[in-house]
């Protein structure tokens, strides 16, 4: 399969699996996993959710995998000579279990799951929900894009070499996912819109169940 | 403030902090730490997701808290003679952060958040989305009830001493939520036909965010 896709304008190019890490000044985003999601021959799915680390000024996780991730994520952190308490933000994209299964490695971390913003049990109103971005600084931004469920969110890093990148969530399942996306999303309308928005803003997006890929606009 | 609201021809009665357990043949249902949510003075809100432990023929936890939660959710079960390896199941009503902090102490459970049934990394084809339950058994049902979120669960246990209990999640916030539910609710029409089920259908209901309450149809 040629990986390249086109939707629009936007063309789509998939980054090999040696291209996962986007140095910048002030912000680096790095994959720790890859999400997959690879239907069985029994009708069931194997399925994990994309595991990114943005380093910095702050150290933010994007979200945590599966249940199952907990040792993979805890080395993976080891290996980048960080412990779970130099955590500062952790974001769930959306409340999906194999996106959302790690959150008490962090419980001193501010913690973001869809629309909810919370430090321990103290949750701070935003605005999220009115369609407003939750900027953590000039360079990061935690922005709404709802559709695959009703509260789902991106973060947004400026300024890396590769240009901005965009960690989805389930916004995008893979870098080929026309055909799929529709029969996981629980509000295909709203989705596109939010897809489309993606493509006209980012220059790398890293899908919530596959490799990263960059987005050429001609 | 008198302990009774009516809805229509339901009459809900509080019960209070010592009648958290609802012991039966063959199944139990016991409240192990009760949800709150507290509106501050500063405009933010203290909450935790109510947590419930199912006991019987199978051992299910109904919500895991928060991320905070975990020390409190390992003593607790471990008052009982339980460790995290005899959860059978372990079902989060919904993919909000005070509600799944903790689901990597169970990896090795089935795991159902919101619509989504997964041992491990696989996940299973279910019939939740389009409305139909999810029979643990004869007696344990888990119950598609969204509204608050997209993608909402109950879990119903039938044949206790106080009849059949509802562990709610969200559907309900507290026995006197009727201010405030719909505040919170991503689709109330459909939160509201729900409820109203909910109310038709249980003798208690272990809401999210508050003590348990008993429905009596008049």
């Amino acid at each position: 399969m040629d990986p390249v896709g086109s939707v629009g304008v936007y063309q789509r190019q998939c980054l090999s699996e040696t291209e996962l890490d986007f140095p910048g000044v002030p912000y680096s985003v790095s994959v720790l996993k890859v999400g997959y999601c690879s239907p069985q021959t029994d009708g069931t799915f194997l399925a994990d959710g994309t595991i990114s680390l943005i380093t910095g000024i702050r150290t933010i996780l994007v979200d945590t995998g599966g249940p199952w991730d907990r040792d993979v994520l805890l080395r993976s952190l080891e290996d980048r000579g960080l412990t779970p308490g130099d955590i500062d933000l952790v974001v769930g994209t959306h409340g999906h279990s194999d996106h959302i299964g790690n959150l008490n490695l962090f419980p001193s971390a501010q913690t973001i799951v869809g629309f909810d913003i919370s430090e321990g049990d103290r949750y701070r109103p935003n605005q999220l929900a009115q369609g407003q971005n939750y900027s953590v600084d000039q360079h990061v931004s935690v922005i709404p894009t709802p559709g695959h469920t009703g509260q789902d969110v991106s973060v947004q890093v400026l300024g890396t070499s590769a240009g901005a990148v965009l960690v989805a969530g389930d916004l995008f399942e893979s870098w080929s996912d026309e055909d799929t996306w529709r029969d996981l999303s629980l509000d295909c309308a709203v989705q596109e819109v939010n897809r489309h928005k993606a493509l006209r803003t980012a220059d790398v997006i890293i899908p919530g169940h596959g490799l990263p890929f960059r987005v050429v606009r001609t």
